[in-house]
């Protein structure tokens, strides 16, 4: 495989930079030349493309985004706009993709890939860590310590008015940045998609704390909760509790954002480079994922979003270090 | 004067301890007993009252919050709640006061002042930086930073995605987060309470924009702007360009917490020094603010909220650097 | 089991913290009496012990250092410090001890809690990550998060002047730290303990880089390498090119500082959550460590400090990202 | 003037960038070719020189160092360099210059100027801080958080162990950023060049806070100290106390990188848009210097390297609060 090229597809996350570096260089250390196609499958069909060399990704390893950009795009969706992406492909003599992105972005074109026999290598980036096939996924932990150091500032300002935040976190199907940052900034409470959430036990609770004067509460959602988001915990607990100081947080885009920690850049790293290796030895149409700290394959049919039960016994830690 | 007592009212904001390091820390080396008054005038009526050592503020300088926790107090407003309140000072022997809040707590309190003669001088605790008599207050440095780190992060998405997303600062009466937190992230619009929001002359830049294919814009807009905040903001832009991936964003209270920059621990630690030596010298019922940073005293009659007009030579700067 | 102790022990890590509040509160859960000693085995000589409550360690999750202190004590390596140790423990009541430090915190101890039969459970706590039984140690993440920082700022200096930058990272018997940072960073070079140092292969690679005009280099070099730390470094590169703009950075004590990262925090309180039930349980004698994602237990006389071989994969990916 | 060149030179310093982004935005916008001169003097002299756009300058606000990157030249400093010089401006139609650096930048070159008749107008673009004719150089808020971050991680360490830690910050003519520093991080003692420091005097105190079992000291040291840096007066402290624990940190160059602060890029973004109205109504050879918030201009020939004496009232604050 002499051509090959890359994309980020999907929402960004923290890493991705590191990740189109370890692909350009390890191809480019193979001989290859390593085109970029930006924003994802529609610069794919609007023919976006261009050569990279070793030194357009230097000094990219620390930048949250994708210097690539991303994009979704409705028209791959179409027999034409396959047809026009594959044509680009042909002209550029690409004969081989690494994909960056969430699972939409190798499962929504395996029937592209197949159509056009196309070899192609995915690399989970998302900040969910939504995706079967893997312990990590690219941006996660930059993710969840991004939402940790705005979470410590809320308390901040929690601790001096003794008030009740609740905080919602990114997570539409999968609470493992809410887990993971509310255990780590002590959360009162944490709600996510992967527990039912029982708003009584919430209320009594706070009430209860309330009877024996600790005032302060973080209570972080995941957006995909299935009680709700802030806005929902919020009225709840207003309307059981009309004197109480309570407030709504939306964390939002900042967590998808910023220098990505050292995790992600490693990570990225070893998953860029083994994708061109999986390309090189024909070890195709997978994933690659990380398990136990060894690069797997996973392939693209057996990906599948979805999150694995919170252990009981991380849940009972919870509740006994949240008193 | 031989017992005096700290206080912390209002919102909080990041270098309160490092002002309440100062008072007990000056008190203490000139012999004095300082007290810290917990819960702002609540906690005066409470008697949540303890004398402070020279040890109860070391480590603090560099926490966000307020160790003596603030509240807003209605009691206070009452002539029962101030009696009480004044037993209270009686009780300790508390014979001067400092106050550490915005303009609320030292206005507020005046006629209390008045009526149980007790001498008394503020500091200017706030992150919206909207008193007379002062150049900086104290915490706005840190929130301005942290609302620049945030919106450096968004903008990786912005960028990644090619994305409008308009950013709402705090900031009911004043833009000054708002202008500078705009001016130090390239913001291309800034829209805050001092100049007269044109939504038109935004929807046809971004128009011309989009035309001219930069699609990435940062809208800043203080939650006390005249035209509305993000929301409003975000509606009138996607009512218009229906097809543009726009984005709203509230960031909300991690503005107020976290660990204070330099700035806002030297000028709280030069303050707070300063305030303990105003009472010492009988210079009282004033506020301590920098003015061309040097130390001045306001009368709490003369500190107003509110204001200054932006300089016509800054706007012109936005709107020059933000193509 | 009734009551317990827990102490930290060895050089602080970010974590510990987060680590002594899970060790609270579970004791207290299970109705123990949890006693915190400070200053390590030289503070259970002297008594400088005293009952923690849950509230004792409320908001100190996010704090670096050791709210117990910690220190070296020749004294309990004596017979006499042991019998005294021992009587402050009978004193207190003290029935089983948790234990959070490095190698040298259980394996220094192990004659102590033999002769006197003491249940002793030990979580590692050390940034170094040098120590069998465990893919992970308390502060480790947190470190080099540090470490990275720094060198990102250092990159941004070195790219500006074209200059060759040596820069020493914390690990004198493990490279794990410089071996992370390194590869996140894009450091040029990387030189550590577990694999021999060719001062002339770099010396080669530095030539090779000039004459192609890549100017910049970022060499990341354990303390405990064999060839020697940055100075040692920096001398060799600068007496074989004498007109290159090289310098030296030991970038020292932050390393060990700091708020911790989510995965110190998680893992500290998991691990001091596994503690005190290993204590109730009666498995003692044990360094909790965690594997592969799962907690394990390792008997203190198996914990052996070392490093495991980097393996030749991550080796040449080093090689090949950091042309 | 149609033409104008920007560079940078001596070392770098947060804020640079938005600087060169504010000088080139601004010169476009009043229809001007503003060329970009790399590497300083010693890039005018190679003719290291090109057209910048505005969109060269999009997305560097928030980056450290300097894109257009830095050098000293001794070649310029000959009349043959100066003439390499002079002809490559004169090949690129270059009438006019802004230049971002040190005293050295400004004061190396008005020979240069003079003999060749080129308007030029500097920016002081430093982090010492070390300038007359203005209240703050570019950098410098950015080098005092960053060493104060540091500062505040090193005494996690010494609070656990009860430490003596001696920093080395930078500043080799001034102590702005170590007596800043100092009183953001509550150092006990703090040396800089503008003091006599007299070690018997710090060794006195620390043996009598040692009597008082107040055993943790951040002594905070510029490395122009007229008595030495870090090395010196570790061995000082520990030749007269040599059971006490004290570590030496010089904390180099992290000061200088990072992202700047919003204070910075405020800064350099008013300076750069200020150089260029200056350019264009012919107020030239002079430097552009802040003062009481106001932009004013003093003549390159009266700018003068140096500091301004500490105040009495600070130095008694710092003695009363560092207890």
């Amino acid at each position: 495989m002499k051509n090959i090229g890359v994309l980020t597809s999907g929402g960004d996350s923290p890493g991705m930079n590191a990740a189109i570096r370890a692909v350009v260089r390890t191809g480019v250390y193979h001989g290859m030349n390593v085109y970029g196609i930006r924003r994802g499958y529609q610069g794919m069909i609007d023919g976006d493309i261009q050569l990279m060399q070793t030194t357009d990704v230097s000094n990219i390893i620390q930048r949250g985004g994708t210097i690539l950009k991303t994009a979704r795009s409705k028209e791959f969706m179409t027999p034409e706009g396959m047809q026009k992406a594959y044509e680009q492909l042909q002209k550029h003599g690409i004969e081989g993709l690494v994909l960056i992105g969430g699972d939409g972005t190798f499962r929504g074109a395996v029937k592209f890939f197949e159509q056009y026999t196309i070899p192609a290598v995915g690399l989970p980036g998302t900040i969910d860590k939504d995706l079967s096939g893997t312990d990590l996924t690219i941006g996660f932990d930059t993710a969840v310590n991004t939402a940790v150091e705005a979470i410590d500032k809320i308390r901040d300002t929690a601790e001096a008015h003794d008030r009740v935040f609740v905080i919602e976190l990114m997570g539409r199907d999968a609470g493992y940045i809410a887990l993971n940052s509310g255990i780590a900034c002590g959360a009162e409470d944490i709600l996510i998609p992967e527990t039912v959430t029982h708003i009584d036990e919430l209320l009594n609770k706070i009430e209860a704390d309330e009877l024996r004067k600790k005032a302060v509460h973080i209570i972080v959602v995941a957006e995909g909760d299935d009680f709700g988001g802030a806005t929902e915990v919020h009225a709840s607990i207003t309307e059981r509790f009309p004197r109480l100081d309570v407030r709504a947080c939306v964390l939002g885009h900042i967590q998808r954002g910023g220098s990505p920690t050292y995790t992600d850049r490693v990570l990225a790293s070893r998953m860029g480079h083994a994708a061109v290796n999986a390309l090189r030895s024909g070890d195709t149409q997978v994933m690659i994922g990380i398990v136990n700290n060894e690069i797997v394959h996973t392939p693209f049919t057996n990906v599948i979003k979805g999150t694995t039960p919170i252990s009981a016994d991380l849940i009972d830690m919870i509740r006994i270090l949240s008193v």
